[in-house]
């Protein structure tokens, strides 16, 4: 197969040597490889300034990153037979350290394969294409999943910001088989419905599966709070876990049948009860009203979406998890939770410390959590981790 | 009861305010309180530069950190009273989290107790005073141990770096009951013996108990090899979690003794070996005769002692964890740990990176463990943090 070049400046390839796959626009040369010379999506061969081959990516010319390395072995271009190579070897991990089939499949950069994600609930695949040179081998997604896990059905849920930027359409449908409104799901041993086609991603978050896990011992007997529930990933595990009481907050009231739903598939509705609204004034309500909790919850969705947020978001985090905070009683826990990946650990961590302090509390880190083993990091890629699920206990001095 | 008073100079309480404990000589208005003025571990009321009081300390005046807030109630100093109200907020969080009397009950400052250690083995308890404040009220320490939990025995270790920082003696010695030579734990439902007396810190490090629960899914009916496995806290765990064939390597044959009577415990010795010697040697050396396996797991001592140290340290880390690359079968898996306060996550994610690239290995990721919540981190005092477990996957590109 013949692949046009496209041609580093000097030194511009020390980055993917370091085990980076981005290239941005000002690295190439683009006296001798023009970018205006590729299509959209357009497979290449990189190579230094030396003319010395580094492997295969693929161009967005409008993009700013505009280029992504696909491997490492010039022979191999992003193909059928590329992508069914990758989903072996990211199928083999999650097959060892998943006793059952639910879990991401595919995480983009981290397996070798940009702009794919693929959410597996057992025989339904969604998944979600964010860049041109992946929506171009569409066609080979599908017949690749098709080969390696002859699944019922694969959704296309080809929505969400980072399309725009690689001026790519927005649309959800279904690629092959049949694919359910809803699909059921299993985590940590409880059982979920999750809205596939009208929810928020690909329907459910696996990333915070093995902090969920970790409520276990801290609920039991216990009476919790689950601020931003969604569906109910962490208030339906915390009753599933024995917990006394659990009331899960949310603005979306189909996110809150959904949570009606999920405690009767669990036989938990006795001890759920949800409140719709704005979480900052449901945490102000609750505390004029007296109420107290031995476990508050706090998951939010990104609150700094860009870098330039970072500073009205870390506000907004601070203000979350101190209203939180005021609602705990005497020693009870916060689990604060972020999936920003502009919010740094140690700033979180700080203004955790920080709310503790305007309220005269002793704040303990008891455990901290990170993206479950089917969300991989990798580690030249800082991108690729976003998660964070910081424990801790509030004293008094 | 009367306290002196130690008077900080201008601004010098916004660290404490902001949730520090710790006041550094620099810090102190000598002109007004000299430090001379003080008894080695003496107890204090600290006050600001208005003479505005914030509570109580004990002072080392020949430290660098010459004293440590021990209540931010004024009328509290470190006494038996308060010794048994911290054991007890202690405690109430260890009886939460863990289903067995087995933990570290005390750990310093982020249990408000700046310098006192406790580990607890069922009714046995290993203690390590670290500074002269709290070897002064030494008695009162073994008093509210037995007034809260009864043990049969408490051993003081009193040995190690940080005494010789505040000019204290090592001493090991039974301060109270009866302490055995060996003491008997359970682990994440693994049982073990450990030598108090003889062994290493408090005999057992209960630090990382949460990161080797999660060896569970990595190890079933895989080859396992432990580098640095002490008395086999890893290398057993693996063992009983499914392993097929655990090798563990030491330098020091007690350790090595007790990994195979913990074998036997467990009864698990037919498929664990030993290595006596040098890790750097012995990994060059299963490298030489082709040996290879699917998990190595790399829990050095910490490699840095002092902020001096980094670089070296780093170096160390660096090979030894490229050392343990190379020994792995095609998709294997690394758990890479640290105990070095002074290496930052960031570094220790980079380093694998660069030995990774080094071998044309990709990483992946998997899973970042942290200190249990038996260890919890005080926000204010990064330097209560320290361990690390970063799990990856190495595959080809």
């Amino acid at each position: 197969m013949f692949l046009k070049r496209l041609r580093l400046k000097n030194k511009a390839d020390r980055r993917l040597k370091a085990g980076h796959l981005w290239i941005y626009s000002n690295e190439v040369d683009t006296q001798t490889t023009p970018l205006k010379s590729f299509e959209v999506g357009e497979p290449v061969l990189v190579e230094n300034s030396f003319g010395k081959a580094l492997g295969t990516a693929y161009v967005n010319p409008n993009s700013l990153i505009c280029a992504r390395l696909v491997s490492r072995d010039s022979e191999q271009p992003l193909d059928k037979s590329l992508l069914v190579h990758r989903i072996k070897i990211a199928l083999s991990m999650r097959e060892r350290l998943f006793e059952k089939p639910f879990y991401r499949l595919i995480y983009g950069d981290s397996d070798g394969l940009p702009g794919l994600v693929v959410d597996r609930f057992d025989d339904v695949l969604v998944a979600q294409i964010s860049t041109a040179g992946m929506e171009r081998v569409r066609d080979d997604v599908v017949a690749a999943l098709n080969q390696v896990l002859k699944p019922k059905g694969i959704l296309f849920k080809n929505s969400g910001n980072a399309r725009k930027l690689e001026d790519l359409s927005q649309y959800v449908e279904v690629a092959s088989g049949v694919v359910p409104e809803v699909v059921v799901l299993e985590e940590n041993g409880v059982s979920f419905q999750a809205p596939v086609m009208e929810g928020q991603k690909t329907g459910w978050f696996y990333d915070h599966r093995l902090n969920r896990e970790r409520l276990r011992n801290y609920v039991k007997g216990k009476r919790v709070l689950d601020v931003f529930s969604y569906v109910g990933g962490w208030g339906i595990q915390a009753a599933a876990f024995g917990a006394d009481k659990v009331t899960c907050i949310d603005a979306s009231s189909l996110a809150l049948e959904n949570v009606h739903a999920n405690a009767e598939l669990n036989e938990v509705q006795h001890k759920v009860d949800t409140l719709e609204g704005d979480a900052f004034e449901a945490l102000k309500a609750l505390k004029e009203s007296e109420e107290r909790f031995d476990v508050v919850i706090v998951d939010p969705p990104a609150f700094i979406k860009k870098r330039k947020d970072i500073k009205v978001g870390e506000q907004a985090y601070r203000r979350i998890n101190e209203l939180a905070m005021r609602l705990l009683e005497r020693d009870g826990y916060l689990v604060a939770a972020s999936c920003s990946m502009h919010l740094q650990k140690d700033n979180m961590i700080d203004l955790l410390r920080a709310g503790s302090r305007h309220i005269d509390r002793n704040l303990q880190i008891v455990d901290q959590g990170h993206q479950g083993p089917d969300h991989p990091v990798h580690p030249s890629i800082p991108e690729t981790e976003y998660i964070k699920a910081i424990f801790s206990r509030l004293t008094f001095q």
